[in-house]
Parts: C-alpha cells; structure tokens; sequence
C-alpha cells in the first residue's frame, strides 16, 4: 500500500527533508509532496508569470492564485496529511490547509512545539495525532505498515 | 430570504455588536452566531463540565472538544461566514473555521486590516470577498438583498 | 411544497417581471431570487464597497467578487433554477450559473431563442428542460403543482 | 506525480498542440485530453451514430449527446482543466465545462485574450488562475512541479 | 417531526389515496407528494408545452423532459419514499425512482404483491423495508412516530 | 437555533427522561428523538406488520428492517447526536448509530461510564465530546447556546 | 485513458460477447465487467453460500444479497455503464443499475430496441445516449479516444 | 480487477491467516489490509509514540488517535470490507469499523457466529452480506470474479 504525504507548514527550516530521510530509512513506501518552499519564489511567482502588478496587494493576489493551484493539486492527490507549526509566523497558510485537508477526510497530523498547545487546541482536536517531532511523525507512518 | 451568519474571529473586540447593529440599522433578515466570545470561560469549559484534569495540555483538549462541538453546530447550520482577522495573536480558530467554512462551499467574507494582506493571501485568494472593515462586510450582505 | 427559484440570465429585458406575474396569475407557491439586475450597479458594486481600483482589471475583479458571492448563496438557497439566454452578448454569467446549478443537481430550465439551439445544444441538453419562452418555463413549474 | 490535464475551450486555432509540445519541453508528466477538435464530426457525430434526425434541433441533440457523453468521461478522469477562450463565437461550450469543473473542485487555469476581462469576469474569479497565453498555463503548470 | 413522502409507483389504481387516508386516521404528520398519475396529461405534457413533435420518439423524449423535472423536485424534498410495484406493465420509472432514492440515501419502502418477489428481489434487497400492502406501509411510517 | 437531537443508546433505564427534563429546566430549545425505547416492541415489529417468519433469524431480519428504517429518517434529521452506553449488553446498535452519525459529520457526544473507557477509546477518540453523566451532556448542549 | 465499463442488462443473448469483440476489433483499451450472467447460478448463489433457506422469499434474498454485493464493487470501479433492455422480462435489475449509476454520476449509454421507446422514456432521458445497437454504442465509446 | 479489503475485527484468532491462504488458493487478486493484531502494540502505541501519560483515560486516548489514523488511512483504500465478531469481547471497533465502511458505501461482508444474530441484527441488515464462516466470505468474493 503506497500512500502519498503532503507536507504542510513552515518553509525555514529543513525539517521535509529530515523527514524524508527518515522514511527512507525505514524503506516506507511513501512519495511526499510539499507547498512551494523557496519563499521568495513562492511571493513572486505571480509576477513571475503575470508581470508587474500595481501594488502589492496584487502582486500577493496573483501569487496566491498560483499557489494555491498548487496546494489544490497535491491535496487531492494525498492520503495523508502532515502539519508542521514552528514557533515564528502566523502561518495561517499551514493552518488553512490543515483545515481543508482535515474537512476533506485526509488522515492528519500536526507536529508543533509544547509553546504552542494551547494556540493549536482546537485544531489539534481535530488532527487524528498531534506531535512534537519529526521522528514521532514517521512513528505514526510506519505503525501504517506494520 | 432569511440567513444565519457563522461570525468568526477575534473575540477581544466588540466587532460583532458594531456588525450586528449595523445589520438592524439595515433592516437585514439576518441571524448571528458565534463562537464563544468570552475566552475565560473558552478556555475553562473543559474542567467546567469534565473537572481538573492532570495537566494543561488536557485541560485545553478537553476545551477544544466543547468548542469545536459549538463550532460545528452552528457552521452546519450558517449560510455564511464573516471572519474577522485582527492585528494580534496567531488567531489559528479564526484561520480554522475560515477554511472548514471555504471547504463545506459556504460563501464567506474576510475582514483584515492592510497590514495583514501578505501573511493571510492564501486564504484571502480562497475567500468570496476580502474587506477591511465590519461596514464593508455588511455592504456586501446587503447587496445580496437589493 | 414551496419552492425557491434562481433566475438566472440576461438583465437588459424585464423578462423576470413577466414571469414572476405569470406564476402569480396561477397562485404557485414560489419565491424568487435573482443575480443583480441592475448592469451599472453590478459592475460597480467592488468599487463602490472597496473604493477605486488601479485597473479596469481589478475594478472588475472586485466588483466579481461580490456578484458571485451574492450568486452562490442564491443558489445554494434555490430548489429549482430557470435561465434564460437572449440573442445579444456572450452571457457567459448565464452558462456559468447553468452549468453550476446543473452540477450541483438542481432541476433546470433554460428558456432560448430558436436561433441559439446550435451555440446552446450541449448546455441544453444537461438541463432538464428547454423552452422558448417565459410561458412555457412557468407551465413547466405549473405542472409540479398539478 | 503524473496529472491529466483536460483541455477546454475553442477549437478553430492550434492552440493544444502549441501547448503540448511546451509541456513536452519542460518534460512535464501530463497526459492531455480534449473535446473533439474536428468541429465538422463534432456536429455530424450524432447522425453519424443514430442516422438522419427529422430537423436541425433533433440533428444537435443527438450529436450533443455523445460530445456531453465524451466530456463527461473525461472531467472525471482530469485532476486540472485548462479553458481557452477565444474573441469569436459565444463559446458555451467552454464557459459550461469551466463552471463545470469548477464546481466539481478541479483546479482550473483560464487562458483568455484581454478584451475579454470585462465578460468574463465573474468566471475568471471563480477559476484558481487566469492568464492571457498558453505559456502562462505551462508556467503554472511547471510550477506544481517546481 | 414532519416528513415529506413522496410516493413512486404505479398510476393505475388507487393506492395512493387509500394510503393517505390510512395517514390522516393515524394523524401523521405527513405531506405527499407525487409523480404525475393522469396517464394522458403525463404522456401528452410534453407536445402540451413544446408544440407538435415530429415523430413518437421526440413526443416521448419532451414529455419525459418534463416528467423528470417534476420527479427531480419531489424527490430532492422528500425525507421518505414508498414505491408500489403492481402486476402489470414494466413500471421502469417506479424501478428508477426507488433505485434513485436509494442511491440519494432516502429511507424507501417498496409494496410489492408476493407474485413480483423473484423477479425485484435485488431492488428489496437494496430497499429498507418490503411489504405487500399499502396498510403494511402505514404501519411502518406511524412506527417512526411511536 | 433550534437544534433536534438523536438519542442513541440504552434502552433499558430512563435516562433520555432525566435528560429532557434537565433541557427543559434550562430552557434550551431542542427537539428529541430516539430510537423505540420498548424492546419487546422492537424485537416484534417485524412480525407484527410482515406476519410470523419461519425461525429467529428472519424474525430478527424483518424487525431490524423496520428499526433501522425509523433509524435512517431520524439520523437525517438530526442536527447532534447524544449516545449513552452502559454496562450491560453489547450494544452493537449504539456502536453503529454513533458511527454512522460521525461519519455524516453529525457533532456527537458519548456518554459512558469510567468503567467502559477502554473498549470504547476509539469510538470515544473520533466523537466530539465524551462524558459520563447526563449532566454533563446536557452541560454541552448548553454551551452552544451561551 | 484506460476506461473500465460495465455492462448491465439482459443475460440471454450473447450481446456481452458481441460487444468485445467489436470494441478489440478497434483496439480500444476498455476493460469490461458485468454481472453473473449464468441465470441459474444467479438464482442459486444464496442457497450455495449459505444453505437450504425456509422458503423463496428467502432463497431470493439471500441470492440478491450477493448479487447486489458484487454489482456494488463493479460499478464503484466502473468509469461508464451501457445497459441493454431486450423485448422480454421486466429486467428491473437493470433498470436499478442503469438508476443508480445515472444517479452516481457515471457516463451512461442505454441499448433498447425501438419497441421499448415509449416505456423506457424517462430513464433514457437521464441517460447520456440511447441506441438501438451494440454497434451504436461501440460507436459512443469509440468516439471517446478519437 | 484488483481488490484492497480491509478486514475488521477481533484480533484474538489467526482467522485473517485462514482467509488469506483460502483467497491464494483460489487466486483472487486480493490485496489484504487490517488493524494491529498485536493487542498489546495496539494498546501501547500512544505511550510508545508520546511518552507516558498522567493516566489510563490519556494513555487510552494517545493509543486511539495513532490506531484512528490507521484505520482511516485503510480504509479509504479499500474496496471492500469484511467484518468478523467473535463470541467474546464487546468488540466495539469492529462495530465501529462495519459502520463507518457502510456509511461510506463500502461493499461490507460480515462473518458472525449464529449465536450473534440477534444482537447484531441491525447491523447486519445493513450489510451487504452476513455470514458465518471465513470459507463463506470467501465464496462471495470469489463469486466477484466468476
């Protein structure tokens, strides 16, 4: 059974590609897909396609356009869904496609800090599992295929 | 054409009775409900029913799990959601029930001040309309009766 | 059995006036609901909610914003949908909302012109029923009640 | 992650195979699918299978029958939709398939030429990305593979 | 608790009155609803609408148009279906309309007498309750109100 | 916001009485409906409308063709579920409705004793609120109207 | 584009084996499924899982407990239906299959020999396309890889 | 046509083995997914993947959100589902399972001693199919690809 993972959350940190090494690791048969993670790229994308913009209310509109085409297609493409929140940012972003994923019937997990329980306790609520670490995501994954 | 109108958000400003009178001064055939708004007794609702639990992190799951039950009763009942963003706090209910709300296809307004045009463009893209004040909301609901 | 019905389609005749006397000639249970029928209003709703705009572009990417918000939670609310095409302009609203309401399983009249059955043929061949003319809709939704 | 891509819109100019062989440069993972571009079977398709038809009306719901039937299968096989509009013809065929997959949650690119921002614009706003050439298209789909 | 029925099944006899009158003894609060069951006015309805028809197939093909649009409405409103099954005729559209029920998750009761067991077994099988009498079916609705 | 609620479970004590009287002493405006509370009577449905059966297995099959009738129409008009399981028995019936209840995104609160916490964990973990008295349930409820 | 098609309708001709070959003949890449076509092991399949059964009714509905089990996996894996009527039998089973796939949305094509115009109206108005042979609906699926 | 069956519960008896090795020596295409069989992994899998919990109700619920996770994961990927209660045990997870798989329209077989007919007659009047023994199970979806 091969399940594809699409990996919500903060782009500053290389936290996918720690996870991915991990899954590698225990040879799960997982193919992960991400939001775009080159932050700049992922702001000027809509420039990029659609030429300068008036301002910068649009210049964010036709990124986010692009952007969530994207995040449309992985989601559907996904059987599961992994969150990670860090401790800097809004990040509403994660939190909204953890909410579409989550409302879509996409098994999910959260991964956040202890500093952010309380903040994150409706939506973990909602998650199936919420974690602290990277390892322990990969633990849920694999406990899958066992 | 009578609505229910799911009002998300902050609950550290009194928007929704500026947005409820508003909605009177109108005439509109609208009814207004809300998450609860008084965050003492949000985050204490758990032990108020369940009792002291062990430590904090279950005191908030047990309050998560009455107000996310308020949440999805009323969301099942609104034809619409208006969801207010404010300048503070990560307000990841508010970015939740946003997104669930765009999910169950129901048509829904942000209000965001300017300063949060870049952190929120993903969900603002989502959204029906984006404003920046509670009398542009109430604009929009009332074109919907001319 | 009371019955709300969208009316979709073209804004530049009174067409709607016709029919809504006609089922009220025949005592039908109905309450209607329509898109805006004021043209210059409808285009100028974005500018009027959210101020001027830097482009023609995005003066109608705001004023779209609030005419499909109206829409969907029209249609949402609407048991049956009646669409009517006329000769003139592109009417793409009409298709759009056709082919929307047919999507979402809403029975569906069209009412065109002999002169659109070719332009027209797939569209109308998802709806339920095509007619010619704002009578023959009404005897339509007539025979419901018999 | 290979996507079918399903391509919408006007049949008079080349415009799939300029698109095709792009994605073919970038060594996209697309299959595409389409409508029958052979305007003249388009039309005759219906008699060609059920035999002569009694008059023009009769001749186009036969042959629409079986270009809905082809539609059909093929938006349920598309995870994107791609609609073209031309400046010529009404085109409700395209504006039923983008309203179509639309309400079906398909991610969807619109390509229109700029004298139509105003007539479309209600649709344009209800699509994930509207950009004006088939390059544009490519890059949002190139983008997705980024 | 009210509850919409709408009652499916054979025009021939009637049943469908004989079943209403058990209702109003009991005092159920239960309203009716009902595909059209003058034969001639079902058969006729469509050339009654569209005009004189070229050939008995497209006299067929306007009546069933309307004929579908009327059962559409019904069936979207109805909270329970009751399908009567008689000796005579093929009753495809009784079959239909259980079968479309079903698939809509409408909890549906089939009246069948012993001789069609055999050949409706799988449609019973999919039903909720089988009977053989129209006061068997009353008995099973006035249950819902114990 | 008048909300009906299903109360699954236990039919052996009076506990859906206690509970009503507490709703009605807070004023909350709830309507109600159960399963049939007389067990005779819902093991002998079946045979009291189709007749005797030749063994206990199809005595049992047409009873709980009736009861799972009464089941589907009151599961869809409920807006919250409330499940109480007790001691004794197996209550696969309470088990199924609880289940079927939150796979239709219906908001659902168990009530169990402490003893049951463990064969229950997973049931318990996927609804929304899990208590162990009436008063605590009704505490919820209350909630939502605060 | 692989499409899997399943062929419901009458079992006493070969029209299944007709169909296959002519769609090899072609080339097209189709799998097809249909249900039991041997009518005695139809009838029996309940009695030869489950033992002698008390009386008919009986050995009917174990049969049809099966026989519905297995249609319900193909047609979940089926991307269309072609269901055949012939002149003789009531042939409910394949009006309930030709129903409940219309009603899942998958693209269908009815088979029906002229005489059965008038009785099959409605069902082959919701249906995509009705022909009169199986080479008329190897037509309909050709059409699809043109 | 390949098959992913998920088979639900008791985890006390090596009946999926039996079932697995009856389904090779047919040769049915036959992918086998389940729930931990390891009872104690299966209890332990919460305070192996967190860490140890304040309490039995915490240690219950971590285990229940990871097993949760799993079970939705596999089920979403099956095609069919076959349920298997033991005479032992309150074995609320299988009901729990058998229910969510019916509401989703899983084909669902249940295999239950004669001495749980009574107990389980709702459920299993919902299920496609109810036998007794593994061998049957078997039979029925071997019955698949006669």
């Amino acid at each position: 059974m091969e399940l594809t993972v699409y990996l919500a959350g903060e782009i500053h940190t290389n936290w996918r590609e720690t996870l991915k090494e991990k899954a590698a690791e225990k040879g799960l048969p997982l193919t992960f897909v991400s939001p775009q993670t080159d932050h700049d790229r992922s702001d000027d994308i809509g420039e990029a396609i659609q030429g300068k913009q008036p301002n910068k209310l649009y210049r964010d509109e036709r990124a986010s356009d692009v952007n969530n085409f994207r995040t449309q297609v992985m989601l559907q493409k996904a059987d599961v869904v992994i969150a990670l929140f860090g401790e800097q940012y809004r990040q509403w972003n994660t939190a909204m496609d953890t909410a579409t994923a989550l409302t879509l019937n996409k098994p999910t997990i959260i991964i956040r800090p202890e500093s952010l329980i309380h903040p994150l306790k409706e939506l973990s609520n909602k998650a199936n599992v919420t974690v602290e670490t990277v390892e322990q995501a990969i633990d849920v994954l694999a406990y899958v295929y066992e």
